[in-house]
């Protein structure tokens, strides 16, 4: 029985190289038949993660993620199996989501769609982006793009990650107490590790100025809900995560004035998917010629 | 009597040059006193440009403008009397909502804010703005500066202006029909003028492929409103200038679906203000010093 790789599209079984064999498995419903031949198995790309199949294919070699995260997969992932995550994949569209909700909450574009719906056309002066000091919390790739997109915007723009580097003016969460009261805008962009979570609590909140925009593309738990919940009113806030996430409904976060949220869609977006197609298939083709793969996550066996 | 400066705002009378007086009106109510002895009057920024207020200053030199056009004046203009307008000021603004605007449309922001009234939790995928092909109508200093906030957005730019310029890679409008079919978002930037009027009517709206984004930061009348409304569904739109305008209660446009109105605020954001004010400074510091003023309109007399 020769080896399969399941990827998930078909374009993807088009750009197979010579010789491998290939069948698509893009996550609705089950995979036809007997999954023993897979050697390769990219996991759809969904809410729904089917790593439960990985025990379903004793000849596994290597399982490949479209999400950044791969916590998901530790606990069923077999000895020697080779696992790669999608780090990278969704930098372009969560940046572009960030710079979506900065725009949209300075520049009040909800007001204006109340004011549609009402047939109202009352102009009033906003703030703007331009000017403005954005302090990016989580200076890793996603940061970077968010810098990008930032920087013909007349922006100001702060770093800070969990190390200081000085010499590429990026400044260590050691200081974000100081840095704080000078934000504008805040955007959290990083993981949720035990560093992260509650970066942003009662104490930081507390220090941004009167009106200043938390916006949160990262992970619900970086910021305190309780606590932002209790700036209600004075600090504004724009956020894709949520703790909890799901929000239920009847939540105190979805009407809480100066709040926006939008459920976890900053990284899937239509720009997404030519850039994970691609990178399966370049994958798959180091794979088959024996060269190293990209975003091994280490697994520490 | 001693010749006077009329500005805007109190920060600019703080930084008016030795020898110069001057004072503050804002727009708001009537200027306090006799104003024969205003030389150089500055209109305040506002709807109401109380261009009446000219024919009370028989010694007026100098109008100068915070708006870029300048129609509404030269009917009240006096012989002799230089105008400038406010031409640069506002094109951080526009250019900045013009962006705001597309990335909302793209990403769904309006479709969001109405799950998050409903605490709905309901993620889907959408469009991106990386990855689309952008054509700019209208490619002077706001065209530029949409050029330039796409550019890290990963958008392919097309630009279209009056006349082609082929070693800019500027397009006339004589290709625009050609352009169109290739287009995912079209903003138009340009002015009203005879030209530009229905710049973009049924003809054009009929070449934009399905789901096509028209997006107008320029003056109302550029779109044919009756043949934007006989696309509707097809075509999504984002205004913020219309015609009419201001749109009246009731007008067809502000329920058409895909459609997204804002009231003609695309330049009148914080960011204006302290350039607006720096502007003012300069120019008079200009002319008390003899210098040569920016911004002159040519009013052929």
């Amino acid at each position: 029985m020769a080896d399969r790789v399941l990827v998930p599209w078909e374009e993807n079984l088009r750009n197979l190289p010579e010789g491998v064999r290939g069948s698509v498995y893009d996550g609705g419903g089950e995979p036809s038949g007997d999954l023993s031949d897979v050697v390769f198995y990219v996991v759809p790309y969904g809410r729904t993660q089917r790593v439960d199949l990985i025990e379903r294919m004793p000849r596994l070699r290597v399982v490949q993620l479209l999400t950044a995260g791969y916590e998901h997969v530790l606990g069923v992932l077999p000895d020697g199996v080779t696992l790669c995550s999608g780090r990278g994949l969704h930098d372009a569209s969560t940046a572009e989501h960030a710079l979506a909700l900065m725009l949209a909450a300075q520049r009040e574009l909800p007001r204006w769609s109340i004011d549609q719906e009402a047939h109202t056309w009352y102009p009033h002066y906003t703030r703007s982006l331009a000017g403005s000091r954005v302090l990016i919390i989580g200076y890793g790739s996603i940061g970077a793009a968010v810098e990008e997109r930032l920087r013909p915007n007349e922006c100001e723009v702060i770093r800070v990650a969990r190390t200081a580097r000085p010499e590429r003016d990026v400044y260590g969460v050691a200081d974000l107490h100081r840095l704080l009261p000078q934000a504008d805008i805040v955007v959290l962009v990083a993981p949720h590790t035990p560093e992260t979570e509650g970066i942003i609590g009662a104490t930081e909140l507390a220090l941004l100025a009167d009106d200043a925009l938390v916006v949160n593309v990262g992970r619900g738990p970086l910021i305190d809900t309780a606590a932002l919940l209790a700036e209600k009113g004075r600090i504004r806030a724009a956020l894709d995560v949520t703790d909890p996430e799901p929000l239920p409904a009847g939540h105190p976060l979805w009407d809480a004035p100066g709040v926006a949220i939008t459920p976890h869609v900053a990284g899937g977006s239509a720009t997404f998917y030519p850039r994970a197609r691609s990178f399966v298939d370049a994958q798959v083709r180091r794979w088959a010629a024996g060269e190293p793969l990209r975003n091994v996550v280490p697994t520490r066996r």
